[in-house]
């Protein structure tokens, strides 16, 4: 379980969340740099690793993995020394999942519709219903605090950090209170104030 | 861990997948129906337990699940017996975690983008990428099969099987020789023979 981690990384991008995810678990772990605006997420020998073309994708033991809340939930676990996972059998192991794999399921999709400007699916017919549910749910889910999982910090909340970090920059997600307070806990955090301000 | 599994659940809808799941691994659970048609899922008693308003929904040892990858993960966990997740530190995990997740991530919003006629975002921008790129991702990852992971059946196979059924029942998804192959494997299960054919 001790092998480095490779990570293909590119800024700016996604994947700076699981470089600052590898840096919170004290993973050891290389990077190999992309340059995405050249295109080198699109070159044949990226592509066949990941065909979706596109960064985060690490290497640990052998194996590839890709989708960022994919990367989150095998990261967190493989390194547990972190304590940034409840166990299997955690009471705290459901909410975890379920906050972590909305960022993928729910919120990335609505923020891209909100995004192009699109017209929202039909609720009943959409899994991730449209942008102002998934916003109140989501602030809901950061209500009453501190962390999604309540007292205790955990990957999800590096997660959510980082996603509200880029996405209230960029105009897409409104700071209400509770996502200030996210924000503001988020970067205060010793790994984060050592990134690079633009990732 | 014995705990019985209470599933929210109304017909049709994608809370069949996870009602199949519960029934390969063997789990005790009991469902509370509710009728999407007449709007259950929009009411403040359930809307108190996910305010995203679908289904599924679960809640094991008092906790409580939403989002459909996240309860296979949770749930091939917490019933291990059905051998049906990679354990942590097998090698097979991270694949494992990789393909559940983009069928929330990628695989969904594609498929509703596809269902709504809508252009697809730049690729740079997008983590779904399009249509046209997820299906082929999922295609070669369904090669050479039999399985995801090769040789061993997993509940990402439950997942993708189910998933496919009814993408290519309304023509969403094109039943090219990986897909044939992979439903027909799906189909052949004794829990989807026992399913309520409208499901």
């Amino acid at each position: 379980m001790t092998d480095r981690v490779t990570l293909w990384h590119g800024e700016p991008s996604r994947s700076s969340m699981t470089k600052l995810l590898l840096d919170e678990l004290g993973a050891p772990y290389d990077v190999v740099p992309l340059d995405l605006k050249a295109g080198d997420q699109l070159k044949p020998e990226f592509l066949a690793i990941n065909p979706m073309g596109k960064v985060p994708t690490i290497r640990h033991n052998g194996a590839i993995v890709a989708e960022t809340v994919a990367i989150f939930i095998y990261l967190a676990d493989a390194f547990p020394q972190a304590r940034l996972a409840p166990a299997i059998g955690d009471p705290d192991r459901g909410p975890y999942l379920r906050w972590l794999v909305f960022y993928g399921a729910c919120f990335e999709p609505a923020i891209m519709d909100r995004f192009l400007k699109r017209e929202p699916a039909q609720r009943a017919t959409s899994p991730y219903a449209d942008y102002d549910t998934t916003i109140a749910a989501l602030r809901a889910a950061l209500t009453p605090g501190p962390y999604i999982l309540g007292d205790r910090f955990s990957a999800a909340d590096l997660l959510w950090g980082a996603a509200l970090d880029w996405t209230t920059r960029f105009g897409l997600v409104e700071t209400t209170p509770e996502i200030a307070a996210c924000l503001a806990r988020h970067r205060a955090r010793p790994a984060v104030r050592a990134q690079p301000a633009a990732s």
